[in-house]
């Protein structure tokens, strides 16, 4: 089939590469308002031939939109203006409750898939994806039941392709869900990025002492504002609860060495510690 | 040389693997009050014999503490009692006032040099033990000046065969730097698995759904009290000051969440990414 990638960046790209490579993709439109990443995704063979929107939707058979969440709440109307019952779209963000929201109502609706593959990396840009990304990570579809049953077909055959373990939910719940399992990693890695640059003053201190946990733990901080600040915007309810959650438990931590009570520091940590039976 | 390793899990382990291959370690006394470590460690070629402290002190020419920094502070003077000026003590510790600030009018504190290798996992125990663990990570010596020059000729050989880059500083620095590097990192990460284990029940979800970014930002909630404990209460006020800015970094997100301020958000998460430039 003919596959058209709307945002070839690093989940457009890693996609494309990987359902090239499996025969899925034979001819791949590269749409993009970044003309020096269009240039690259040709370059790389992430796409075969850059395209407009308009020519893309019609010459293709699925369309995957994988742009940040508050561009496909926007365009993904317009892309259902254009397709017809032979067309399936879908996406790849990582909110959907506001982006199923935006097209309820919309006489092509079940034309649309709503899809999140989790992964992702603090890179972006078509030269950071990789063919590999997704294997043998979660891929989730919303509100199945507003899909038609050939284009869900269709998705589930590109996430095999993609070798995803395929988990279906409400956009509700995986929104919530996200902002326990992803979303607030991002919120307490940009903070602790922000806390070491306003006290730690000595950077060639904090480039030859940064172990391996301090890396591990700020690596997301390098993440771009242009994908998260929409992310954060369209779950704001979510991220905020979990967010003073958050809040509340380091409060704890602060409490329990304020007051010396080493115990209940001990208790809080052999708390943490039973994420060990739950995380691979 | 003869070295005794006193505490035979991930950090003296992998040190006394690498001091082998490299031959600067002939012979290893391994001394631990965790008998199956000893037994693992016999078993993994880590030590040669199992001994106790006094013969291990009397027999080595190297003697490494590699025990919980509270432990190492009530350790370290008994073992000095039992140097003479052919021997050497160092430490591993986390935290580096504390200790020599135990030891600051000891007769033999020059035979003591107060060392800290930036590298550690959320594994504990021999078998989590790794010989290239040093490489390429940072290796500090506090206050220099008050070890014996032979001393630290000794230790510095010993960081240079693990392969460690050197740096040297006062302990009262390096327990402020560490606190941001490090301490706050296992804090955050505590505080995030609690949070999640708190509100999220659905563990098959977590299970399901956990991204690399989360996995990584939560890995080292999976570290043991044992270690961490003692490194918070020994570093407290350095751990609060960071804690308490850390806390107020997370309540600006919070704010510009409330307020619908994305302008303020956009301005947090790029201010964060300048982490970038910093760590590799």
């Amino acid at each position: 089939m003919k596959v058209a990638i709307v945002g070839v960046g690093l989940i457009g790209g890693s996609m494309a590469l990987k359902l090239k490579e499996k025969g899925l993709a034979k001819f791949v439109y590269g749409v993009d308002f970044n003309e020096n990443h269009l240039q690259q995704a040709k370059t790389l063979g992430i796409i075969d031939e850059i395209s407009t929107l308009e020519n893309a939707v019609e010459n293709s058979d699925l369309v995957i939109l994988a742009i940040p969440v508050d561009a496909t709440r926007k365009l993904l109307p317009t892309v259902l203006d254009l397709v017809n019952e032979n067309k399936t779209v879908m996406d790849v963000g990582s909110t959907k409750f506001g982006i199923v929201n935006a097209v309820k109502n919309h006489p092509n609706r079940k034309r649309f898939v709503a899809f999140h593959p989790m992964w992702g990396t603090e890179n972006s840009g078509p030269q950071a994806a990789k063919i590999d990304s997704f294997s043998e990570r979660a891929g989730v579809i919303c509100d199945k039941e507003n899909s038609a049953e050939e284009a869900l077909k269709l998705v589930e055959k590109v996430a095999e392709n993609l070798e995803m373990n395929l988990l279906y939910m409400d956009a509700e719940s995986h929104d919530i869900h996200t902002a326990y399992i992803s979303h607030i990693s991002h919120i307490t890695s940009y903070a602790l990025a922000n806390t070491v640059l306003e006290k730690e003053r000595e950077e060639d201190t904090i480039f030859q002492l940064a172990s391996s946990g301090f890396s591990s733990t700020v690596r997301l901080a390098k993440s771009h504002p242009e994908m998260w600040v929409p992310i954060f915007k369209q779950n704001k309810e979510n991220v905020l609860d979990v967010l003073n959650e958050h809040i509340t438990q380091l409060r704890k931590f602060k409490s329990a060495l304020e007051k010396d009570n080493y115990e209940y520091l001990e208790e809080l940590i052999r708390n943490a510690n039973k994420i060990r039976g739950i995380l691979r």
